[in-house]
């Protein structure tokens, strides 16, 4: 990957509070194991009937029971399902108890908590033919999956102890991702993750200091991949991994449900654009997308400095002590560089 | 891994803060991807003259310079080498300078912040020969290890501008490892990472309410798995990871290298005995460790609630999405039963 030859850089970006090193020297450095498996081997079979696959059309009666397909009529195909995840990380019997619960009253153990796992855990199918993977749909079927997921949330922002839903997509199998058929994955949890209070801290203390919404004020000189009518797509200036991209509306908006029709074809035109390119640059890389959305119980006070946005991460290494034990991550390709790289590759 | 068949939970320790979900249903998921390689191949190869590996005696040359060696005397053959990395993240030049430095300045971006990338990244070698990993050698040849990281973090205490030392190690090519020679590597920072001073914070919370530092408090009921004189070994209480463990010293220390030879000694034969359990349990898994000791400028309000332990983490499947945007772990295996399976290896 050419990529300028820079000095090592420790960068801090002002949404999530997070550290990250820069440093190109990482990428030269050799390996004495075998390469791993790209993702030819990992995004598996491209042949259209798996008997096998449970998320193919005809096999339906293999999955965990359907929330609601598209289009809602029964009697014609379905483009996108939405239905239970067969093995959920979360019980939605909202009884469900913890033993610990009376454990760590009675033991008054300070600071460590355990609650019930209730929660929902959601599968959305994107596409009825094993083949078709989301960057194969055309702009308005891309927002067909868009609009499921909001539909898919606003139903769950209607249950009282849901503080937070997560929408993420594992594409590949060294992105974590144990079935090939095109799907994303909706958990609903009632709790506020750690990630999402330490963005909604982060944004806030941006505001205080300045009067406006860090998202907002995100700088696109150096870092801009495209852009839409509605959104753009840069390389945050403090990126994680190599190739991150993060797709942000241009105007303000705490909650990714808030989107509409029109901007949800804007939006899949250039998700779309955005995948192929790192699939044409990265030789189809197993990757994850994560929509990053304010927790559901935002007030009006936090409003003017919540804003969502679509985080895409291509996984091309694998990482380990370091950035497991401190949260920082070491990443060997500047993000201006590879916005640079990403803006000029050519989608036939 | 049987293990007993438990209702989801969602728990947070009093330590790190963070909230993870264990979830026994999630074992049970089929993958229509190929099984990933285990460390047999990950580990590598077990042959004793590996002519192209640099950490091997008699490639010394082929390294980096050499920091110090243990034994000091450089005419008998060593059995530790700490050396610079040949491709460090950081830059051992105190005006390593930023471009962006002056960017932020001029651009008055509040939040966004941009170092120079000055800092220590250094490769601890733990034995001269190839095949000998870690839990090959005695206690006392584990602690030779233990004390090398403990002197240079002393001398990394000595520069003015270090915040904080991670000392880390990677097992097996699933685990990050790009050398499969037995190594561990120590990076010195000028800032601390997100996760120290989240640590910091919450640790101090607990302080607070009950007067008492976590650590201290730690309950072994059904975590503990082994003892020493000097230290216990736990799966904890919201163990992130399946079969995650962390050795803990049983008396308040807030920093690593207050160590000791005969604590070193202590420790070297309980990290041996872990690390052969993990071996036994879970066929020779990849795995990281990583050393949590408190910033290096802890002040004395500070000491009474920092306390260093070390994390254990065998990688046995691939994160995904959820865990990448939430920061919240899904853990199949809860750790009551890791614990009990771990105390029950018995070690040849
Ligand atoms: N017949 C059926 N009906 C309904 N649902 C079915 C089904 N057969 C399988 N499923 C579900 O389909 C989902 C497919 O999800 P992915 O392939 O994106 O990753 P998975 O959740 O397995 O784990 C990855 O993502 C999670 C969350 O990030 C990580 O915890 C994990 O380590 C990583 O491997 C699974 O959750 C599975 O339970
Ligand atoms: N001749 C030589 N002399 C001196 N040093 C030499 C050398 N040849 C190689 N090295 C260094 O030896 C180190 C070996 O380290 P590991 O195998 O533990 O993982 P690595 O740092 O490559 O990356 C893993 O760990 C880091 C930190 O967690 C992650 O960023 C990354 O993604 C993951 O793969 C490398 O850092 C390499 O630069």
């Amino acid at each position: 990957m050419p990529t300028a030859n820079r000095n090592p850089e420790i960068r801090k970006d002002a949404v999530n509070n997070r550290w990250v090193i820069l440093s190109s020297a990482r990428s030269r450095r050799p390996s004495d194991f075998k390469s791993k498996s790209q993702s030819k081997t990992d995004s598996n079979s491209t042949s259209n009937a798996q008997p096998q696959c449970p998320f193919c059309a005809g096999n339906e009666h293999q999955c965990a029971p359907e929330i609601f397909r598209v289009p809602e009529d029964s009697t014609s195909d379905w483009k996108v399902r939405v239905i239970e995840n067969l093995y959920p990380a979360l019980s939605r019997q909202p009884e469900v108890k913890s033993d610990h619960e009376e454990y760590c009253q009675a033991n008054g153990t300070a600071g460590e908590v355990s609650l019930g796992g209730f929660g929902f855990h959601d599968v959305i199918i994107e596409s009825p033919v094993h083949s078709v993977h989301l960057p194969d749909l055309s702009p308005a079927g891309v927002a067909v999956v868009l609009l499921a997921y909001k539909k898919r949330i606003e139903q769950l922002c209607a249950v009282d102890s849901i503080s937070f839903v997560q929408v993420f997509k594992n594409h590949g199998a060294s992105a974590g991702a144990s079935m090939s058929h095109s799907h994303s994955q909706i958990l609903a949890l009632p709790v506020v993750p750690t990630t999402a209070s330490t963005r909604l801290d982060s944004m806030k203390e941006y505001h205080n200091q300045t009067g406006r919404c860090s998202l907002c004020d995100i700088h696109t000189d150096n870092f801009l991949i495209d852009e839409s009518t509605h959104f753009i797509s840069i390389a945050p200036f403090a990126s994680t991994f190599p190739f991150e991209i993060w797709i942000v509306p241009r105007h303000h908006s705490s909650h990714y449900h808030e989107l509409d029709e029109d901007k949800a074809i804007d939006l899949g035109g250039l998700l779309k654009l955005t995948l192929l390119k790192l699939s044409l640059q990265l030789n189809d890389p197993p990757y994850n997308f994560m929509i990053h959305t304010s927790p559901l119980q935002v007030t009006s006070s936090q409003s003017p400095y919540t804003h969502w946005y679509i985080q895409i991460v291509p996984q091309l290494s694998t990482i380990g002590g370091f950035e497991m034990g401190t949260g920082c991550y070491i990443n060997p390709v500047f993000p201006e560089d590879a916005a640079k790289i990403l803006r000029e590759v050519e989608v036939p």
